[in-house]
This record gives C-alpha cells, sequence and structure tokens, in this order.
C-alpha cells in the first residue's frame, strides 16, 4: 500500500495589496501518497530548494489585468486563494512516469511551495551538473542566471568602455550583471541599500563605484558624481524614482534593459515617472523582457557560466533561510531589502 | 553700392516657461545688406515659408540641460533671448558663396525666422522637384515628413495585420504614420482633439478608426473598444495621460515608436506615467529617435514618397498662416490643438 506523508505547504491566505505580509502566507499540513498515480506521466518530487523572487508578489494579486493577464500570453500562472504559493525551486524525482526523467534525478523550475507535488515533467529541466552547490540552480543557474546573462548581452550589446548602471545591484540579478559588465571591459556602477551591500559590491563582486540610495539626498547628484559623461546601459530592476533619476543621465543612443520594478510591485498607485521625454532626446532604448523568452538560450548559458564559476572567475552570494516555515519571511524581506544576495529557502536535503 | 532692406523678425523676448504665449515673441524690423559679404562661402537666403514644429518649444526654455543639454551632442541649438527663433523652413538663395548652390536655387533645412538670412551653406538641403507644392519642404518633404518615415519604417519593423495606435494623429507627423500603416496592411487607430480632425483621420488619412480625445472620459476603455488584441506598435507624439492609457494595451512584444511628447513641453513638472511595468511584462521595446539621426534616408525617402504623392496615393493637410507677423500665433497654436494639419507660415513668394 502506497505511504501517506505529511505534505507541508505554504499557502495564500488572502490575494495581496501593498506589501506582502508573512501572515498573507499560512503554514498548513496536508497529506500526499507519495506514488505515482496509475498510467500517469507526470513526477512524483520532492522540494530541495525554493526561489524567492520579486516577480512573485505580481502574481500574488487578485486583478490580473493590473499584473500579467490581458495580451499576455506565455506569461507565468498567478497564485490563486488558499492554494500553494508557485515558484522556481530545485527537486529530487522520487517516481518519473516519464521517459525522459527516472527516480533520483535532480531538476528545476516552476513549482509550489510545499514539501512535494505532483508536476507534468514538461516545464522542469534535468541538472547535469553537480559539481557546484545545488542552490545555484534557483538563482546563478536558473531563472535569475539567465535572466541576467540574456537581459545583459542579448537584449542589448554591450560594449567595452560602456558606463554600465545597476540598480539592485547586489541582489539576484544585480550582482551577475555588474560582473558580466566588468568581464566586458564596462566601467560599472551599482546602488544598493545597506553598506553592507554597497562593501559587496565594491569588494566582492567588483563594481568600480557603488551607491547607498538610502544615504543619497539626491540620487541625480549621486549619478552626476559617478558618471560625468552620462550612462550607456541602465539595468533597470527598481524603476520609479530610481528610473527618474536615471533618464536624464542616460547618453545618446542609451539602452535601458528593464529587468524589474521592485519598488513598484506593492504600490497602489505606482510613483510617476516625469522624465521620459529624454527617451526622445537621447534617442534611448528601453527594452522590457522576461526570461521564459530565453528559455532556449540556456544550454549556451551554461557553456559560458559555468567554466567562470568553476575558475572562480563569477561568484554568486546566497542569502538561503532554513526551512519551508520560513519561507515566508523570506519571501515578504525581499520587498524591504533584508536579503543580502539572491533569497533561497531550503527545504530537504536529498 | 550693396542694397540695404528691412528685415522683419521674430525674436524671442524672453525664456518661455509654462504654454508658450504669443507675448513671448516680439516682431522687430531689422535691416539687412542683401549683399554677400567679400570672400564668403555662405549663402544669402530669402525666406519663403517656415515650419511651426513642437519641438522648437523645448529650444526656448534657458535651462538647457532640463531639454536636449547635457550629454546630447548633434541635438539643435537652443534660441537664445533677443534673437531670432530658429526652426525648418524653405528659402531661396539670393546670393551664393558656396560651389553647390547658384542664385534662385531653392533649399530647406534650419534658419531664422526672418526675412532674410545668411546662413552656412551645410544644414541645407536643395530643393530638386518643383512639381508639388513649395511649403511641402516644411513637411511631408522635409523633416516631419523623414521623421514620420524614418520612425515608422526604420526604428520598427511593421508588418501587414499589425494593430498601430497613433497620438496627434492629423497633425505633420501623425497624418502620415496613419497612411504609410495603411499602405502596409496595418490597422490603424488614431487620436485627435476635434471632431473635424477625427473626421480627417477618417475619410481623408484612412484611419480605421478615431478618438476624439477630449470627449473620452476614459481612455483606456476607448482603446479597449478599438484593440481588443492590444496595440503591437504605438507612435507616441504626445505622452503624459495618453502614454499611461496606452501600456496596458499594449500586446506581448509591442513596440512604442517615441516621436515626440507634445502634451508634456510646456509643464514645468510633467505629468508621471505610472504604467512602465508593463514594459517588462509585455516585453515592450520603446525607442526615441529624433530626424538628425535619419537625415541619410532622405534620398530612400524622397523616392518612396513623391510617387505616392504625384499618384494621388498620399495626401497631407496643411494649416498655412499668411505672413511672418503671424508666425507666433502659429506656433503657439501648436499647443492647443490650433492648428489642422501641419502648421506653415507663408512669409513671400519667390
Amino acid at each position: 500500500m502506497a505511504q501517506q506523508v505529511r505534505n507541508k505547504q505554504v499557502i495564500l491566505r488572502d490575494y495581496v495589496s501593498g506589501f506582502p505580509k508573512e501572515s498573507d502566507m499560512n503554514i498548513v499540513d496536508s497529506t500526499i501518497t507519495l506514488k505515482l498515480p496509475q498510467g500517469s506521466n507526470e513526477l512524483l518530487l520532492k522540494k530541495l530548494y525554493l526561489s524567492c523572487d520579486p516577480y512573485m508578489r505580481i502574481l500574488m494579486t487578485k486583478d490580473t489585468t493590473a499584473g500579467l493577464g490581458a495580451h499576455t500570453p506565455g506569461s507565468l500562472l498567478n497564485v490563486e486563494k488558499l492554494q500553494p504559493l508557485i515558484g522556481y525551486g530545485v527537486s529530487k524525482v522520487l517516481e518519473s512516469g516519464h521517459q525522459d526523467y527516472t527516480k533520483g534525478d535532480l531538476v528545476w523550475g516552476i513549482t509550489k511551495w510545499e514539501e512535494y507535488s505532483l508536476v507534468p515533467a514538461t516545464g522542469m529541466c534535468k541538472i547535469e551538473h553537480t559539481d557546484v552547490p545545488l542552490s545555484y540552480y534557483t538563482g546563478i543557474l536558473a531563472m535569475p542566471g539567465l535572466t541576467a546573462y540574456a537581459g545583459f548581452f542579448e537584449v542589448g550589446t554591450p560594449k567595452k568602455g560602456e558606463n554600465v548602471f545597476v540598480s539592485a545591484a547586489s541582489g539576484a540579478f544585480g550582482q551577475l550583471v555588474g560582473q558580466f559588465a566588468k568581464l566586458t571591459g564596462c566601467y560599472v556602477v551599482g546602488s544598493a541599500g545597506s553598506k553592507e551591500k554597497v562593501d559587496l559590491l565594491k569588494n566582492k563582486f567588483g563594481y568600480d563605484e557603488a551607491i547607498n540610495y538610502k544615504e543619497e539626498q539626491d540620487l541625480d547628484a549621486a549619478l552626476k558624481r559617478y558618471f560625468q559623461e552620462g550612462i550607456d546601459i541602465y539595468f533597470e530592476n527598481v524603476g520609479g524614482k530610481t528610473l527618474d533619476a536615471v533618464l536624464p543621465n542616460m547618453r545618446v543612443h542609451g539602452r535601458i534593459h528593464v529587468c524589474g520594478m521592485i519598488s513598484q510591485y506593492n504600490l497602489s498607485q505606482p510613483e510617476g515617472v516625469t522624465n521620459l521625454a529624454h527617451i526622445i532626446y537621447k534617442r534611448i532604448r528601453m527594452q522590457g523582457f522576461i526570461t521564459p523568452d530565453y528559455y532556449h538560450f540556456y544550454t549556451k548559458f551554461l557553456e559560458f557560466i559555468l567554466p567562470l564559476i568553476r575558475e572562480g572567475k563569477i561568484v554568486y552570494v546566497e542569502d538561503i533561510a532554513e526551512g519551508l516555515e520560513n519561507g515566508p519571511a523570506a519571501l515578504v524581506g525581499l520587498f524591504s531589502g533584508r536579503n543580502v544576495g539572491k533569497q533561497v529557502v531550503f527545504v530537504a536535503h536529498e
């Protein structure tokens, strides 16, 4: 007879408005039968790591048209009320009904915030290289890494000597973009929200200069200090006031790679950006992008990044919360900048 | 002895803040010697038509860094206080010190708002085709035409069947973009600010649908009415609230071609645009452009547009003010939408 076990879950208590709170989520115990149904071609997964990413906030809203709704095929699914959260994670295959996977395989991909899940095999990506930390498959070797890579190299064409500015520069994406920019021979400045993060930018990730935006009265002046000739590439992670300060400091034919706008996701009325006419004056290109459009680059990306990790030429800082029950606090912490580096939730050992 | 004649000028009384008023400009009589100085390689021009264009407002501000200033090489010159306005126009060469020009040549290019000017030959473009109205060399056959052409065809890649929205759709640029979109096989909707203009859009320029934005309580709802599947290309002429309404109605991989933001040029504090996160969700590309970057397309553009004009397949509506002394009112009228079609000032017959 099949084994019934506890399946701890993080469920959405109610749709979120404003800043998410731990109390928007509940930890509940359900049960699951650790056996694939007869004839199933799905995978039975045990969760090892879950990824906390800012975009998840957008999917916790009831009004889907405000987020990824209308005219947005191919985008991620909203979380339903009283259902487990959905996000990227690393799992182990306990049972496989699909020919491409066997018991014991490690995979990463979109999954539910619970200890065990039954999922379609499509959408999972097999982990082939295990000489690096497994948690990296929530970050540098998964969605955030691919996003930083595609968003920096494929969305624009960065050139040696160009001036690059990165916001949320010590986060899951920013720490990589800064290192990619240095590898390209760019001058790169990052902004972050604490002394600890600013130190990381300069001493760990190789940023040329770093701005603690919480200590700057005037971000425009700070940008002018570090970019006397203007910014060629702005890697946008935050939006709002930061974008407004950046626009007048862009150079002619500058590019803004729009990865995220974390400062805006919790506002019922986003901050208005007033300096958009500089898009004309400077002939700026703003290009938004999301990772699913670049999944086909993943193999190329791994060939690029794995040697760099192994040779110590790229580093990655993670902030790992222990246990699924600490997931809500870890997720909520993203929006106050509590995390230092990529926020991960450790769920279980293999 | 050289002939001294009256040279009526429109001068900037003082730098403009807010909406420009006729009283910001003065009509003055100066004098000019209608003879090239000995050894000069310049051109002595008699003005025939002057062009009123929204960008001129930006150059009438003292604070150049707010406009086309910092990091903006290659842009247009600001107007100086107590000096004549500067803009595009059609002129006749009275005397030439330059080998490429002879007396009697017709030219278009940047010039001063005065009856006669001495100008460098560089920056003037010789008019070769005179079987079309000469005033067209302030509009369809000059900067606005080239801007509409390059901005529609070169900035993006419009495809048959795509959904196009154009703001300020009956203006110097918009009336052409709508016709270009129809020639490409697109579905195209325009917005304008009066019943007369909306009628022009549908009955003269071939727009599929037209929105009178002054009669719409809710521009978002109006856009949803005409774009049930979203907008592929937005040709942006106005900025502000219109852009904010358009963003959530864009389709995935939509493109916003940013030609101008006339609604914002007179505001000391531009309207904040709040819906920019859709740039990420929809992977939108926003690309600003200015005409000088596309001057090298001019010959190709003429080869495209002249046959269409001659065959009646493209029409162009002009609003011609009579006399340099009516120039200030014509220019100011752009910002209240008083003009119907391309605003031109007739200065003198050949």
